[in-house]
Order: structure tokens, then sequence, then C-alpha cells
């Protein structure tokens, strides 16, 4: 079946989406209100999430791979947090001064993550990460932060370079070209060459800022030593290591990516399961670096590194899903991440092998329950952002499309796909099936 | 009465918050995930917002007047919106993708504000400013911002300037001074010292942002001809005009203060009272302005103005939140503003006649339904930042602390109080004769 074929389907099932789409563009830039979230030929809308589903206003039902950005590790909507939920909106959503929840949710993330001995919550991941790279300036008194080639830390002006493919270009008008200066972005899983940048800027060298496993950027974990690697050269030079788990804090483990890789990073940054579902970044780590930032022992604005909080930091309803979360996690750990990591081992493996005997080359990344697929040359190995840039994309979105529009199973195209509490080994069987029949209709030799 | 007593007073009813201030200090920088939230000498903390009332862990209850930093225009919790969220929270928080909500919720936003020709969600305040002055920057390929003295646009790196008293020294450590070389900053309602501080950097200025009422430097309205003056300037040096309407967008007007001053901003921001209590911010304006972030017209990253987004843009809760607000305030404009912007006068008027009538030299500023009490020298006018941080804060932090401790009324010391549709003429009433007892008392002459 053609491509062309596949999306007439699609739009065949999604004539409400499209004419909303058509009024969305005339209210947000691309229609969207987050470039990622725009796909040929217009998304569908959703209008309801529950368990592992997705629903659109055409009445079609997608069995989510996406899940929020991969942050509905529970599913959508699950009991435990909507029923918490349901009672704290009507019991206030912007208590907007101290209050007892975030106390309660900052003592559970202590529980899972000893090394939070102290932290900061703001409302998003970038803010997190913005924090904690002001933090490490702050400390070390250096300027330059040091960051891999892709790595995605958020929409902040510091982080946000060498982001897209090409990465050597500017990420687009309006970003200050002095702001760019002081970052200097190393290549995923190549310590040799990492180190080596790392050197040259190592004087005035305040941080270096990492996601475990490349996240945006395509689904990359890190080879034996890596980030060990990195964390070993900053511990001998002063350098702040920073751990962006906003991905795989909960994610990979319930301890996080440090616990799972034996890491012991300076300062982490948390967000997206951590929510629950509600908006959510949390600097974490090191108490003395922390303590940077308290107003009560650094009155003196000259002598305190000014980081968040904002309007919505620590509001209750965030507070109580994150609560919620962990609670369950807490009780449910020793079957969820088993069955999350089993299925992503399940996808990974089936989707390996039917494109291998199909002949197409590929390579299935990710780890634990997070998986996706690359359509490489040669079968060529996927092991740093470049590889995953110069893969074919456009394969991968006709791929990604054909799932949504034949068989409802959704992927935001050339994104990474998460396993939730929600999914069962059925899906993924569905999954590895519908694959085989896509691959069978040939659309994937076409391009 | 004494402060010491005032304080004991506070300390003797707030016992559990006392002790959740002292495990909240082992787990957050100074006890708290936003700086201002903390005051001497400690906190009280808050399990539950009905109407105009916070309810602490003591079981003590507080007419507010902070009031989610100003944002629960409605009272805290209203039914019209809560008995939406308990519905929505269990059909989904965070879908990750395109949804109807997002495009409702800014349709009714343009009905609103008819300037907002484009815009785009993000999840906070700090993040929508950011993207503004991004875009301006885009737009014009300069690279100077202009700023107020005191002007508050949230912790993102760019606008982290000239926010703190002493304004010319460093925002604290960790902002990179390269960072702060391309902000100008003007002093508030001195529209001749501004247009020559303007003049100087105009051939690279990108744009002017500004808050039509300084809101966290301390509630100061425009005096006539200021903001209409920056606005000439700007419109006659092709410089982008941004207006952040974050405190004052379905504040002082339903329309915004654009509405009420007469202005015509080709950006502005949102946040706050548009979320309905919920996380949100919004950049919105000139479709020209605003498309230069289109990824579909822009696809090449080098053409493209990369702004956000992020993981929680446009979530449905927010959504929700936002929706039912602007609904009831579609409704029952009529009768919302005029009411809360009588109270609001009544406060001032009410507040100024008690401590003028006590000899204690006081301006009470602030517009419509925002009001604040600075305690200055001689009758001294507030019109700008410096007059507020110049003023006697410590006066001001011991009031605020007398009307919690024995009265019951909550404003966030030194901050701005805010009324809310749920606040009576009989809350007002309240306030002036606390405020009369505290004078009485002698508290406000000692010091």
């Amino acid at each position: 079946m053609s491509y062309d074929n596949y999306l007439k389907k699609y739009e065949s099932k999604t004539g409400k989406s499209r004419k909303m789409y058509s009024k969305a563009a005339g209210i947000f830039p691309g229609g969207i209100s987050h470039n990622i979230r725009f796909f040929d030929p217009y998304p569908f809308f959703v209008n309801s999430a529950r368990g592992k589903y997705l629903h659109d206003i055409d009445g079609n039902r997608y069995t989510d791979y996406w899940m929020g950005h991969w942050a509905m590790i529970l599913g959508h909507s699950p009991s435990a947090v909507s029923s918490v939920l349901a009672k704290q909106v009507k019991n206030g959503t912007l208590y907007g001064v101290a209050n007892d929840a975030s106390v309660e949710l900052g003592a559970a993330i202590q529980k899972f993550f000893p090394r939070a001995e102290m932290m900061r919550f703001s409302s998003t991941g970038s803010e997190a990460t913005m924090y904690a790279v002001r933090l490490a300036r702050a400390k070390t008194g250096r300027r330059v932060i040091a960051k891999a080639i892709g790595g995605w830390h958020g929409f902040n002006t510091t982080l946000m370079q060498t982001v897209n493919y090409p990465f050597e270009a500017e990420e687009g008008p309006g970003l200050v070209q002095d702001e760019g200066q002081y970052v200097e972005s190393i290549q995923f899983n190549n310590l040799e060459s990492s180190l080596k940048v790392l050197e040259t800027v190592k004087d005035d060298l305040a941080c270096i800022i990492i996601e475990p496993v490349l996240g945006g950027a395509g689904g990359i974990p890190p080879e034996k030593g890596y980030l060990q690697g990195l964390q070993e050269f900053a511990k001998r030079n002063d350098i702040i290591f920073i751990l962006d788990e906003i991905v795989t804090g909960f994610r990979i483990s319930p301890n996080g990516a440090a616990s799972e890789y034996g890491l012991e990073p300076d300062l982490f940054t948390l967000g997206k399961i951590v929510g629950g579902g509600l908006p959510i970044g949390v600097v974490c780590g090191n108490k003395e670096i922390m303590s940077l930032a308290d107003p009560i022992s650094k009155p003196d604005k000259v002598a305190r590194c000014a980081i968040g909080g904002g309007t919505f930091s620590a509001n209750p309803v965030t507070m109580a899903a994150g609560l919620a979360t962990l609670d369950y996690i807490k009780k449910n750990k020793a079957s969820l991440y088993p069955k999350i990591n089993r299925l992503g081992d399940m996808a990974r493996k089936g989707l390996s092998k039917i494109f291998s005997e199909a002949g197409i080359p590929c390579q299935v990344t990710g780890t634990h329950s997070l998986f996706l697929t690359h359509f490489v040359k040669n079968n060529q190995s996927v092991v740093n952002a470049l590889d995953v840039a110069t893969s074919n994309k456009k394969k991968l979105v006709q791929y990604h499309m054909a799932l949504m529009a034949e068989h409802g199973i959704f992927f935001l195209p050339t994104k990474m796909g998460a396993i939730s509490n929600a999914h069962e080994e059925s899906d993924v069987k569905k999954l590895l099936s519908a694959t085989q029949k896509i691959v069978d209709s040939g659309l994937l030799k076409q391009t």
C-alpha cells in the first residue's frame, strides 16, 4: 500500500480534525503550541485520554505510545491519581504560599533519590535545567556549559543550542549569538572526543549537563563507561556534573538513571513523571550548591543565586498528582518496572526481527520501557544524535502514519515510544502484527 | 502593641506550621519554592483554599488578599471552575498532542483581546516573556531589550536584570555578565529620562517590554502619557512594543491594560488569570511576528524563531480551567469588574484615611482591584520602583504580620493585595477596622 493511500485513509477518518486544524492554524503559528505536535497532513485533535487510549474528536481511538511526552507512566487518567485530583481541584489549585503537600512530595522524592539533599520545584523542565546551570555557574564562578550534540533540555535561552540538525547551525533567529558562546557541545557516546572538547574549555567550564538516555534526539542509551567518564572528568576538575533525568527519572528505574548506571551527579533535574501529569520541574542535588539559592542565609541579592519558583511552583494540584503517582510507584514498583521493561524489550526485539526479516535496514534503540525505530543505511549502528538525524526520517514518518491511519496506534511521528502501566502484552503483539502488515504492504520498501 | 507581641501571637497559633517549616527547610533552600513565599518568623502552611479563604494546617483561616499571586480573580476553587476540573482530571491531564480545548481557549482569548491575532501557549509567564523578547529579536535582527527598573517578567535569564534593589547591582551569581549587556533599564513613569536612554540604544533596540502597572515592584499605575510615549517611540523607530499583561490581563479590565489605557502593543503576554488557577503563559500579538515561529511555513530551523511549547503547554486541565474562567468573566463582567474595582477603591481610600489621620506618612498605590500600602517619608509620592524600594519596608512587614497574627487577614508581606469576586464589602470593612486597631495599638509609630 502506498503512502498516499495511508494518508487518504487517515484523512477519511479525521474530517473533524481537519476542520479543527484549519481553525487552529488561524490562532496558533503552525496550529499547535509545541512544534513537534504538528505532523503531516494535520494532527488529529484529542478530547479525552484514558488508560492507554487517546480519543479524537472524530471518535477514533488510538493506542498511545507517546503518552504525554512519555510522562504518563501509569497511563492516562489513572484512578489512583484522578480520584485524588478530583478532590484537590475543589480544595484549591493555586495557594501561592507554603503548603504541606509540597513538603510531602519533596520528602517522597528524597526517598527515591537520596542525592536530592535539597530541591526546588518549578513548573516546567525547561525552568529546572535553566536553574541547574545557573546554580552551577554560581557555584564555580565559571561560565561555560557543556552539553551533548542533540541534547534536549527545553526551550530556555541558555540551553537552546546544538539541538536540531544540522547541529552546527544556529537554532534560529532571536537567540543572540553572544548567548551561545558559552555552550560547548560534545558527541554523545564518544568519550575520547568529548574529553578532548572538555579539556579545551576546562578552565572556564562550570558544568556538564547531560541526559543519561538521549530522549528527544532519538532514544539513545549510553554506552558503557561514557557517562562515568564524563563524571570522572567533572569530579577531577571541580566541574558540576548535572544529570538531566526529566525523561529517565521514575522511568528507567524508580530511582532514575543515576541508580541504574551507578552515577553520582552533583545536581539533577526531574520533571514529567514526578508531576503525575501536571506541570512540574525539579532541580535537586547537593545541599551546598542548592543552598546558594537560599533567601534566608543569603538575604543580599548579590550573594544569592536567583532561581524560581514562579507563580505556579509547588501548586497543590501538581503536588497532589505527583504524590499519588509516587505513592503508586512505591507500592507497585516490584511489578510495574519489570512489566513495562519486559514489554519494551519485547517491542525492541519484535520490531527488529520484523524489519530484519524483511530486509529493511533498521535499528531499534531505546532501553527499558522506551523504544524507537531508526531506518538506517546498511545496519549502521545508532549511537548519537547525528546517526539519528541522518537516518531515513521520511520512512519513519510514513511508518508512524501507517500505524495511525490503518491500525489506530499512535507514535508522535519520529519520536520515541513509551510503555505505560496501562499497556499489556497484547498491545505490543498488536503493534508487532500491525508493523508486519505495513511491511507486507510494501510501504517501507518504496522510499 | 509591640511587633514582638504580634509575632508571639502568630507563633502561638501556628505551632504545626513551625514544625512543618523546620521540615521544609531541610528539603528546600529557605524552606520554600519561591523566595517571596518566605516571611519571618516562618510562613504558615496551607492545606485548603476556598473562596476568599486560606486554611492552614493549624486550623487557622485567613481572608486572602494575595490570591495566588493575584491570579484567582474568581476566588479560590470557584465552583464554575472546580466542577469542570473535577470532570477533566478523569478525562486526561496531559494529552501531549493537539486538542480542541486549546483552540477554544485561543478563540476565547481573541474575543477579549482582538490584538491576539496569533498566540502560543506555554506553561509559565516567565516562558511567555522569554519567547516574546526572542520573537522581537528575531523580527528586528537587533539585540537590545529595554525594560523598566524593577520590572518583573519572571526568572528567565534574559529578563532577570534590574529587578531588586539596589537595581544597578547584579541579580546574583550564576547570571553571566554577557547576558546582561543587552538589557537597558528605564525609569518607570519618567518619560523624559526613559526616552533619553532608549535614544542611546535605538539602533540596536529590538523591543521595549513593560508591565502597564508595575506589579511585583509595588503596584504602581502608569502616569498619563508614559506608556503612550514609550509606544510612540517604539512605533517611530520600528521597535517592538511588548506589553506584559500577565498581572493586568483580565484584571484591570476584561480586555486588559491595553484597552484601559488605549495601547496597541505589537506583542503582549498573558498568564495568571487566563489559566484559571492552573499553570499557563501566553505570548500573543501581531500575526506577522508570531508567524516567525511557524514550523510549517519555516521548516528550516535557521529561518524559524525557536519558541516553546514545552511538555505541558496547552494541557487540557489548564485549558479547561482557563475556558471556565473566561466563560464566567464573559457572562458576569458587567457586575464583576465594577464590584472588585469599587472594593479596591474603598480599600485604597479607607487605608489612606486611617494612616493619614494617625499622622503616619503613607501612600496607597494600585489601581482597580489592586492595592498596596507604602510607608514613605513626608508623604513623598510613589511613582517608580525606587520609591517603593526606599520606603519603610520593615514597617510594611510589621503591618502585614499584625493583620495576619491578630486579625486573620493575609497579605504576602510587602506585596500588593488583590480583590477577588469572593470578597465582599464587609471584608474591606474588616480590613479597615483591623488596620485602625493596629494603628491604635501603636505598632506603626514605633519604627
